[in-house]
């Protein structure tokens, strides 16, 4: 009999997670219920902001509990079914989890088209971190056409939406990313107005360069030393968008406030935090938006898919090395 | 023949400003040219603000240059007009500096009226720090009824107004002012629902204990761990209005950013800065309102005023100490 693997989440690590943060179990393959269905997992969506998922204590979700499934976005097939909405061969997104098998009553599932975009698509640029991209600029952003827009974690998974969005509403989009062969691919592939290697340049030096007129929009999700020199270098009534800190999620100290959040009072700028849960209601539209993006050839989608649920810690801690290039995936299941 | 008694920039100070930093001087008392006339000051503003003005480099205004009169809010009285706008004996407002007489086109300032109230009152609640106030919690901070409004300086010119006008709103105001006195009074004269003394109190019980429901709205005057342990009492969609920082002005290394900036993105939260300028065109309007809740008995105003060019220096270091009680003032000229 076919068995069900799944990641548990073993301890609160201090800083970096270690291997042992995680235990991958064997447990029976669960039995849908009245109402409920199977679902098979196939990928898994790995985001930074699952590191914060792992702390103790108060956040804009739950923690994950000890002995809990790690959780995680992702798509699967339903294989049996005793909830009328859903029925056997539909593929569905949802707080899977990281396991292969799981059953739901479908709270908080919707239905995706494999044959509308690649499943994997669903976890980037067509899911949350898409959602995040399209609400963090337009609505927390108050993206105006013409603004100068900075992007942090550029070739990430949101960054690289955030600044395709900005450049199709007319900005100039500069991004922040680490290492060479990224630059390269936001400029080339992506239509950036230009790109910051944090990793090897100067990165005041090149803000003033490329924002003579300083930054109207920055988007961030790196906090540290970019958000300070961001801050640093921001336009009168600038906004900046608080969407990630991923430089300072597995610190052992106290995270590094940003020393010139006075700009904010010089500039009479604005810095804004967002959840992108809180845009739930407007998904169908953004949804809709986005692919019509990609189906004019304006907005371009990244996976780096990597396999095996047995390779969940070596992948995730991608996330934080950089060695990963746009939407990080993983698949769970075998076909 | 009478002189006129100027205080000047000598030095950038490096944290606190020492006696050196300013060289009183005495000058002829100048001639107003055509369009001019000559101000015999009488009562200058000693604000937080100045000590930012006397550092070099960028910021919302200019600095003060070396051998320049230190630049600060004043009330005096017209001596000679050669101005058709401003005659003999009319009672002006305006950047008169620290000096006892100056000439001016005019251009920036305004008549008040010592009728209605006491000259140094339009240096305080009817001036700058009420203006401040006024727009600070009500359009920065997007002051709604029944919001928990939480104010540090609250002892201060600008903060004992900004919790006043909360109350009329009828929110619940917390202030943070240092020493029992100055908790006393807000709580007993102003009508605060509580008082903090970060002096001598733990704040972040305090803040737990008044706060059950977290803070709506928080108006920053003083930066440091205060903001620190706002940003980590903030209530969903809460409102950070970042007016100053004067924990943090005379620093000599770089400046505390708030580590817990993170409660942003957690609580949907914004952070805004702002300087008061931006609103001139409505000060009339934000004067008459609070001229009619003085009327009313709603907004009290309290002026703490010392005698002296010559004390300048010992007066101006009362902000950093908080020897003083409300609206620092100092008397320039003998009647």
């Amino acid at each position: 009999m076919a068995q069900n693997k799944q990641l548990v989440l073993k301890k609160r690590p201090v800083g970096l997670p270690d291997k042992d943060t995680w235990e991958l179990i064997e447990t029976n393959i669960p039995e849908p219920k009245e109402g409920e269905f199977l679902i098979k997992s196939e990928y898994v969506s790995l985001d930074p902001a699952m590191r914060g998922w792992i702390n103790a204590g108060r956040s804009y979700i739950a923690p994950v509990e000890i002995d809990d499934v790690m959780r995680a976005g992702g798509v699967g097939k339903v294989i049996t079914s005793k909830n009328p909405n859903f029925k056997e061969g539909d593929f569905v997104y949802g707080q899977t989890g990281i396991q292969q098998y799981l059953t739901t009553d479908g709270e908080g599932y919707h239905k995706v088209d494999p044959t509308l975009a690649p499943l994997p698509m669903y976890l980037g640029t067509l899911g949350m971190p898409g959602m995040t991209a399209y609400f963090g600029i337009l609505e927390v952003g108050e993206l105006k056409e013409g603004d100068a827009v900075l992007v942090s974690g550029a070739a990430g998974a949101v960054g690289s939406v955030v600044g395709q969005i900005a450049k199709i509403k007319n900005c100039k989009v500069i991004g922040i990313a680490g290492g060479a062969d990224k630059c390269k691919y936001l400029v080339n592939e992506l239509g950036f107005d230009g790109a910051i290697d944090y990793k090897n340049d100067n990165v005041a030096s090149k803000l003033k360069e490329y924002f003579p007129n300083r930054i109207d929009v920055y988007f961030d999700n790196v906090g540290g030393e970019i958000l300070d020199l961001a801050l640093s270098r921001l336009a009168m009534h600038g906004r900046i968008v608080i969407c990630g800190a991923i430089s300072q999620y597995n610190n052992k100290t106290a995270i590094k406030g940003p020393s010139n959040y006075m700009s904010l009072l010089v500039n009479r700028g604005t810095m804004r935090g967002m959840v992108v849960f809180d845009y739930a209601k407007d998904y169908g539209k953004a949804a809709q938006q986005m692919g019509q993006w990609m189906l004019e050839g304006k907005l371009k989608s990244k996976e780096d898919i990597y396999e095996g649920i047995e390779n969940f810690h070596e992948t995730f801690l991608r996330l934080f090395s950089g060695e990963k290039m746009g939407k990080l995936v993983l698949k769970v299941s075998e076909d």
